[in-house]
């Protein structure tokens, strides 16, 4: 029916996470009526992606240099890991300006539902960084506060128990904003629990 | 923060309607985790899309060659035209398979808050292709049945008053599978109003 280049593109498009067929079309012709100045420098950053881009094989972050911006950033407390599920998860910390140690990224959580088991995820490759810098003396989990994200904090904590390094876990409470009325019975039980001097 | 080529695909993808920044950001990060064989049909995609492509000269609709496929099938009925606002609609309209008469894409509705007038249509085409094409007899005018579209379909319908050439308009009631007790009052008049023999 669609010319098949218009089709081609449809059907690439359909394929990212959380674009079905209906806005893959959309987006499809949206960009036929772009001008060609439009369209050219989207195809170009995904052709040129990957180059030079890598994982830093140090924290996993994503990086042009190895060891990345961060791990090679002389000024940052290299005593403390924080240990996220994914790249982004770095973006928003970073964002936060309240940390200055290193990360190490997981590329993902332990989910047996989806078959994601721990030799799929960087945590072998973190372990070992503990064995090779004796200087990290805490690791901050900071895995997301969801059934998986609690399970790999968990499976850490497991692991490192023992060992003289503090592991600690980002904070669980109500959000700025929230409304006690209608916040959930677990969150608001965390809340009180982990309540803090005033 | 995140290495230019990932935050330069960021901004081209957040420059997608309907795709805000932080959807853009997940898009951009599941692509650096895909292979190459994954990017690399949708940058293609991308930078081929108007290789040959243009808009049919009798329709609007895109095609690859002018006129277009529906345009030069000499099995359709040459004697209807069905006015739509956008090339997808024609899409829609054939896989119902209860039309066998040509198209006419108008590429937008008139909306004067959005600055768009009739100029900036494909109206003066339609008008021109009337005169050009006596044999058409009857138009069906297949805007969407918003404020623009019943506008639009009001402004076509006023020109050719008084011309030889019936104008029908695709029947606005209530969509299968509704429930009558919350349909809006206007959708349910419209179906009071326009029934139909049993």
């Amino acid at each position: 029916m669609l010319p098949s280049s218009l089709q081609k593109l449809i059907d690439e498009l359909a394929k990212l996470p959380g674009i079905g067929p209906k806005t893959a079309q959309r987006l499809a012709v949206h960009l036929l009526r772009s001008p060609n100045s439009r369209i050219k420098p989207l195809g170009e950053a995904l052709l040129s992606l990957k180059d030079g881009l890598s994982f830093c094989e140090e924290c996993w972050y994503v990086t042009e240099t190895s060891p990345c911006n961060i791990c090679s950033d002389e000024s940052r407390d290299k005593t403390k890991v924080c240990v996220v599920e994914e790249v982004l998860d770095v973006v928003a910390i970073e964002k936060t300006g309240k940390y200055k140690g290193l990360y190490h990224v997981l590329h993902g959580v332990l989910s047996p539902i989806d078959g994601v088991s721990a030799d799929q995820l960087k945590i072998a490759e973190l372990f070992n960084r503990l064995d090779r810098h004796p200087e990290i003396k805490e690791i901050v989990l900071a895995t997301n506060p969801s059934l998986e994200g609690e399970a790999t904090a968990l499976y850490i904590q497991k692991y490192l128990e023992g060992k003289n390094i503090a592991i600690t876990r980002i904070a669980r409470g109500l959000p700025i904003g929230a409304d006690l009325e209608y916040a959930d019975s677990v969150t608001l039980g965390k809340a009180l629990l982990n309540r803090t001097d005033y």
